[in-house]
């Protein structure tokens, strides 16, 4: 690790899913010389999906370089996407990053911003035709890793896809020690993490649900793809 | 689920470890007819240990009734368990709630509360000797249930903790289908997240690390034993 610190910055929007940022929040800021910086277009406050409220948000445009850039997603990432201000930011720093990272939707960030024209991307299960528009691969794995590229699947998948870059950066037995340090031996009170395993009622009732936001999303994606 | 909104209140403080919350805030804000409130001794902002920064923080004193209190650990816990405005607060939820539950070290709070004396209760794993002063029992299991109290492991033990909790509130087909939402199929890189598990130099660094803390921690666990 260099004297200058390792900047990671975290890219907010409204509507974002909080735990897709704050669980590789809680792994990146044990990364020894490392800043974290959340940060959105306009800085301040950062209102999640759920209702919380982050603060002392700098903007995006005041940041001059990230070596690790992490996009989540959330209900608000179509917004996002067309949203000029934060797009040009995201492409700004993701262009001098030596890590570009996502989870969940996020990587419909990524797509947009150009940045996944022929390469493999994760997304969170239900959205996975997103990132194609794009020129993405989708990919059903949980942490898909192709280049420079990191994207993780829905919500959750970002603490996996933390530990595995942190291990990429600061060698494996810090990400283990890190892994240890937050406890991280998961057991699910049930085996209903992904659409292949959930019971087929559970599955038909999210999907269903989700399927009410499919039509504006594939419009918003189209609208932006025609762009690119 | 009455009219009435079912509470759930996440009692925060200085140096609180934001994971130990927002991956239960995760969870909970998809309980149907639920109100999560995020609540501090003088409300406003909380820096979590991390330095991630919460607003719209209310004030513990201002809440007349929780349903369910979580409590997550955190490095401030020992500043925590000395403030009586903080303590004041939690046993007053605690007592008119239908469950009391804490993540990581939170169950010192809730030790420190009196509420746990004779009680099965878990805790970081490397802070499990925290509790037993206030008279609750050890127990080395992720998620713990002893009557109305569940009380999780570290950190991340706070997802598990939160989807058995949902199933208890809401059922099994609800808890699956928030879980199947936030797409919970974990899979650590390492299967380092227990000291069981972890390779004895990585154990040996982190308990190291750890240890320069236990004299300050033991100190006031005692000092707030010796009141109860």
């Amino acid at each position: 690790m260099t004297a200058s610190p390792f900047i990671i910055v975290f890219a907010l929007y409204d509507r974002v899913t909080q735990l897709d940022f704050t669980g590789p929040h809680e792994v990146f800021w044990r990364l020894p010389g490392a800043q974290c910086v959340v940060a959105s277009a306009n800085g301040g406050d950062i209102q999640a999906d759920s209702g919380l409220t982050i603060t002392h948000v700098q903007r995006l445009a005041d940041i001059p370089h990230a070596d690790l850039l992490c996009v989540p997603g959330g209900f608000g990432v179509i917004e996002a996407i067309e949203d000029a201000d934060f797009m040009r930011e995201v492409r700004r720093l993701a262009g001098g990053a030596r890590y570009v990272t996502s989870v969940c939707n996020g990587s419909v960030v990524l797509g947009a911003a150009g940045l996944l024209r022929g390469k493999r991307a994760a997304c969170h299960w239900a959205w996975r035709d997103l990132p194609p528009p794009f020129g993405a691969i989708a990919d059903e794995d949980r942490v898909v890793q192709d280049g420079y590229l990191i994207t993780g699947g829905g919500v959750t998948a970002g603490i996996d896809m933390a530990l595995s870059v942190m291990a990429d950066i600061a060698g494996v037995a810090h990400a283990q020690s890190v892994q240890l340090g937050i406890e991280y031996a998961p057991a699910p009170p049930f085996d209903c993490g992904r659409p292949e395993r959930a019971p087929p009622p559970i599955l038909q009732a999210v999907t269903t649900r989700l399927d009410r936001l499919r039509p504006d999303r594939h419009a918003a994606v189209q609208r932006v793809a025609e762009k690119l």
